[in-house]
């Protein structure tokens, strides 16, 4: 893998990766600075979490003609875009609507605590490609990815003001995504989130009780069962979990209880693309229509202390309970916690198992 | 308060409330049986959280037309609807595709924990009226389905398998909702779930560590603020709270730290009734157009131990952000549980005040 990192005239990043070596010479383009971010972030005190506020993001970008799309290549300077044209693969930057950043000013004090927020969210382009998906992609593409996730956690969770590094994808306009052109994010937060820190904890109580991952013990027992395991590689699988939250909820781990993205050898990088482009291909050949989805990769946390509990995995949630009915989170989820869930996961799993995939066409 | 409880003929409950005595004769029709309900809850072991399942679900009625609405007045007995032509002013029945019932079979054992999904799901039709919405109904009727909502909470909290009651109500379809009648929701869990758990369990350590209740400490800090009070009244008031999850995220409480709807006196009742009318129509006000929300009652389970923790109150989450644009929860919110949010509870809480209601000319 080739990386370079460029400035933007703005002063936000761009890191360029690509297979073969990039050009000597590369600008990085700007789509317009960053509007005075001053996002912060206040304590809620009931449900004792952090809740981020900001205002500035309103204005971005929403929903582009394809002449404006900022994550294409630029190729007229009279309207710059977000990324360079040349021959990389994959392009990182600094989102220009930031939730997180690394310099903004502590806030005012309130009737709650309040803090900056500080970290980062960085945009990934997985394509110079306008149109397509992230599943579609070569395959070769997503292990670029794979590796690209693991470059940003390292650099990323390497800062002070970093936590926890989350890349995730949120894929189609039923879940509000303002850009077409495939694309995935990364925050990095100045603290461990919620869902990981209950996760986490769930996972350390049980490898204390029984000394190994709960994670693996549920893939070793979704092993077992089999009806639920929608693609079983040599380094990595994909499945729908027992305990889905959404319709056709697919999770993709390594099986080895890797903890993060940089602590997978090379055969499960490839085995981790391979398991995750399947599960994407299934879900948007189920219905022949691309489903919408929410994808987040649960990873440790980049807080310095070993985190022998956490175990990599991805889960995509599709925001489709059949062709065009959306699920929709409301009363239940929301004001209770409790998912409701009108299909199973072995009823998913089955379809899912009937649709045929090619990895070598898709490419 | 009058009261009535049927029985439909396929065995569901359907319990008439009205504000002058009901005729003597009412039949209880019903629009078609409970497809054999066999909801189950399973275990998530990461998330230690109970899921539902409930495949039946998908067959449920989604947006009739007018001709076909089954929460209106039956006229028509070869076209039955839930509810019976009469003078009722509130009914509530018997959710014709429940989630939790109360008298469903074991599961089947899986690689998780499972156990019957027992409970109640139950619909609360808030007027004869097709259209409309629960803001702009008169206020006297909300004072009712606070009634009706203690009502709820006494009866359905009785049962053995029993732990919560949440009345709640789904507003647009941008939300999800399938029946456009206006009209709420009650959930019966049979434990606590986890959004409650959570809070009281904030609650309660406020509480020991103060010697008073978070919610009212937070309440007088409020009103010691001033920014974000919306309507402030002797029994109750409606604010957005500090800490909004949500864009213009209202929350509606009575001033006194009172557990659950059965504890509210006459006063508190009229009160909370006026603050949570007010609240939701400065929310349609705001943009002129009804505004998307999940609306969640908040209150003590029905554990049979002692709440003092507890706090009653309303949480109103729009599911918009500016006219025409949604919120969406995605990537931040699901896969870290870190919400963003867009608009400052004060910016909001200004425009809010802005907004003149009337309740003599709603009503």
């Amino acid at each position: 893998m080739y990386r370079r990192t460029l400035r933007k005239s703005d002063g936000r990043a761009l890191i360029l990766y690509g297979r073969a070596p990039l050009e000597d010479h590369i600008d990085a383009p700007s789509a317009g600075a960053s509007e005075s971010p001053n996002p912060h972030l206040r304590w809620h005190p009931l449900r004792e979490e952090w809740v981020a506020y900001a205002g500035h993001r309103q204005a971005r970008t929403f929903l582009p003609g394809p002449d404006d799309d900022p994550l294409a290549p630029s190729t007229d300077s009279r309207r710059p875009t977000e990324v360079p044209a040349g021959s990389w693969d994959v392009a990182v930057f600094d989102n220009r609507f930031p939730t997180l950043a690394a310099d903004v000013p502590e806030p005012a004090p309130s009737i709650v605590a309040t803090r900056a927020a500080r970290g980062a969210c960085e945009v990934v382009v997985f394509t110079q490609e306008a149109t397509g998906s992230l599943g579609a992609l070569p395959l070769d593409r997503l292990e670029l990815l794979v590796d690209v996730w693991a470059d940003r956690t390292g650099e990323l969770g390497a800062r002070d003001d970093v936590r926890y590094v989350l890349p995730f994808e949120n894929r189609g306009v039923e879940v509000g995504v303002t850009l077409q052109h495939p694309h995935g994010q990364i925050y990095a937060y100045p603290f461990v989130p919620p869902v990981a820190t209950r996760e986490l904890a769930a996972q350390e109580a049980h490898r204390r009780r029984e000394g190994r991952g709960l994670l693996e013990a549920m893939i070793a027992a979704e092993v077992s069962d089999g009806r639920r395991i929608v693609y079983a590689g040599d380094a990595a699988l994909a499945f729908a979990p027992v305990c889905a939250r959404f319709p056709y909820e697919l999770w993709v781990a390594p099986r080895r209880p890797v903890a993060a993205f940089p602590d997978l050898d090379r055969d499960e990088r490839r085995g981790f693309a391979r398991a995750l482009k399947i599960a994407l291909l299934k879900l948007d050949a189920l219905w022949h229509r691309p489903m919408p989805y929410v994808l987040g990769f649960h990873q440790a946390p980049t807080d310095g202390r070993p985190h022998p509990e956490a175990h990599l995995h991805a889960e995509i949630w599709p925001f489709a309970r059949m062709p065009g009915r959306l699920k929709y989170l409301a009363g239940s989820e929301i004001a209770a916690g409790v998912f409701i869930v009108d299909v199973t996961p072995e009823q998913a799993a089955a379809e899912l198992m009937e649709v045929d995939v090619s990895l070598d066409t898709a490419a």
